[in-house]
């Protein structure tokens, strides 16, 4: 099958790849989780194969003028692989969310009425350089029960082609259809154009990567995007808020990883707190490498404090600075969040219930949070095991995704020959 | 406010929407209820304004050319004034879905993990010639939370403004923001262009109408989009069908109401049971005014059948006129309803239970059902009150949608200062 791919249009690839959605549509758990231990042996016993093709896209990429950072995206090795492998069987162990029974009645006509989670059916995935994506969403959407068409980019295209011969031969060994994982990297720059104009043979397109690449999909696709966004993440500190548990928070929800979308951007203070809490907390974040952004009133009480610029605030830095700002009060916080926000994740830190409550009300983002630090926005730290990704838009899913937001509904109506009166 | 409301740019009128949404999205239930409540008092006592205003659009529609039945559409009475003021008044009845509870838990670090259902935010609306909607979207809108944005087309322009101004008033009347309804109808077609493009202002953007209006707003919206779609409905008679529920189904889903979306377009039946059931079912239907289009074996046993065309299959007849095709097996039936379907519902009558089974699960549509009429395929049937649409494709929303399809979600996580190790 693998040698012949080529050769094939991506108008068959879509159709091959709806033909396989309808039997792994009816594909039982025990069957997919063998296709998944299938993949996760074959790639974790696969270098022989994969790492040459790895080692032909990092010297094209090194020709190519291809960044040091997106280089190392690139690159597997023995020990990645074998991490790509764990991250494959760790969904073995996640609940099937396949025929799920969301909603039932008996209606008085005697109609029994249920609605049930089935797949999407071909899931289009659309990423850069990262071959550790093709595993992880031909995994997770094998685990729902879709089929998926992945466009991984030209960089990354003899790992992935490898990438995905042996996936596809890993469903086949289980009697799982192989045209149910296709990539369409072959087809270059039309190709990821054709997907995103592939109404109706591409149920739902999932982009993962910059800021850039996501904003393309939203703005050209014809398909149905579930979009992932940037994080202007802002943590506000009330008047009652504890003095340790607001440094404590703080630093972790800045420090602990500052290059992901759940990494505070923008530190809001009550002005009535503001010399209480000020000079400990960002001396705490100072003394973790972070560099200080503030406005007038911040820089009057922490003079090392860079001038802030109006960029600032919506900037989300992915770096260890931080823009700090003293607001009046509670609703100067609340305008000042509503203004800047990408509604991802806003956190505050009180012992005010009142405030408290308004906060979790007011905030518009995927997750509002009451001390807690901002790093917890995670699909692994909210039990759902794999993530897919966090959504900061309202349609169909908002906030950590994990496999349940991979499929659809449907009902399903059983009579014994009702009519409608 | 009205008075001054045509002297408003677009983008203005989207950012007062949006400032209404916030104070909209923390009203409680009760004040909700008020507001429909007085807009059912306006509209039922709002002969006098509303009235005029419609009859100056049907003079402009007589005068450009409108069809009899846009004009029928467009039309208003006392009655149907009435009948309005009713169906905002259900809706009073129903569940505030706001703030339910979806899911929760707590972490084994303590965090206190909730899924509310919130509002969208705002809603866009885009529709032609049918002021019942105005209200409808309103009242639907204002029951979830959510501040609503107006497209109803410039047919209509004069009888929305007064409906607008008169759910505006209404709205303050009770203290409740009147900038939650607007209606945008004075920027013609570039007003519907740009809320298409509204991306961040506008949540989702809920096209009604003909299959054309959706189409251009699924194409064009930068919005998401929650489409509702045309339905090419199939009743499956199995060769274990009993003739009387197989009469009574077919009939009462092609005949009860057949210019709508779940009325049935092509009936399938099993080549073992065509010459014991097709004649007296057909019989039937014939009686009952449908013109019968049958392939070639369906007018082997029908000769009164007209031939169908390859377009038959694919088409939304909305009239008495019915395709009929004589299929192999099951296999053969749910090859053609995945060819043609548009996924809207279908239907097998059967007494054989691994063949409901196969149906069930093999059928991807967003109802599918065992010996019932297709005609139970709505919002009202199922129990949801009142009905924003009926989702045909598979993202947030897929069947009947009620008023939970009109929200989104949001995580509230609540900590005493937990961070992440």
């Amino acid at each position: 099958m693998s040698e012949t791919a080529t050769a094939l249009s991506l108008d068959d690839k879509l159709t091959a790849a709806r033909t396989a959605s309808i039997a792994l549509a009816q594909a039982s758990t025990a069957r997919k989780n063998a296709g998944l231990e299938a993949i996760a042996v074959a790639v974790a016993s696969g270098a022989e194969r994969i790492l040459p093709a790895n080692e032909l896209d990092l010297a094209n990429g090194r020709e190519n003028g291809l960044s040091q950072g997106l280089q190392d995206r690139l690159r597997l090795d023995e020990q990645r692989l074998a991490g790509l492998a764990a991250a494959t069987r760790d969904i073995i162990a996640l609940p099937d969310p396949i025929g799920t029974v969301l909603r039932g009645s008996t209606l008085p006509n005697g109609l029994q009425l249920t609605q049930v989670r089935v797949p999407f059916g071909v899931v289009g995935a659309i990423y850069e350089a990262r071959p550790n994506v093709t595993i992880d969403i031909a995994a997770l959407a094998l685990k729902s029960g879709n089929a998926v068409v992945l466009r991984g980019g030209s960089a990354a295209e003899n790992t992935n082609r490898v990438l995905v011969e042996l996936i596809q031969g890993a469903l086949a060994s289980v009697g799982l259809p192989a045209d149910a994982v296709q990539t369409i990297d072959e087809f270059g720059r039309d190709g990821a154009t054709q997907l995103m104009q592939a109404r109706a043979q591409v149920d739902v397109l999932i982009p993962r990567g910059s800021a850039n690449l996501i904003d393309t999909v939203v703005r050209e696709s014809k398909v149905p995007v579930i979009e992932t966004g940037a994080g202007v993440v802002h943590l506000f500190l009330d008047k009652t808020a504890d003095e340790r548990m607001a440094t404590e928070i703080a630093v972790n929800s800045k420090v602990q990883r500052p290059s992901v979308c759940n990494a505070l951007e923008t530190l809001l203070v009550d002005a009535e707190a503001a010399e209480r809490l000020l000079p400990p907390v960002l001396a705490a974040l100072h003394d973790n490498g972070v560099t200080i952004h503030g406005d007038e009133r911040t820089r009057a009480l922490y003079p090392d404090a860079v001038p802030t610029t109006d960029d600032d605030w919506a900037t989300e830095h992915m770096s260890l600075d931080l823009s700090v700002k003293v607001v009046d009060d509670l609703d100067d916080a609340l305008a000042h969040i509503r203004r800047y926000s990408t509604h991802h994740t806003e956190s505050i830190v009180t012992n005010d219930m009142a405030t408290a409550n308004r906060f979790l009300a007011e905030v518009d983002s995927a997750v509002v949070m009451v001390n807690a630090s901002t790093r917890f926005t995670d699909g692994g730290e909210f039990g759902f095991g794999a993530e897919v990704g966090i959504s900061t838009q309202k349609l169909h899913a908002r906030g950590p995704m994990g496999l349940p937001e991979l499929t659809s509904t449907k009902w399903i109506v059983r009579g014994e020959g009702q009519t409608r009166g």
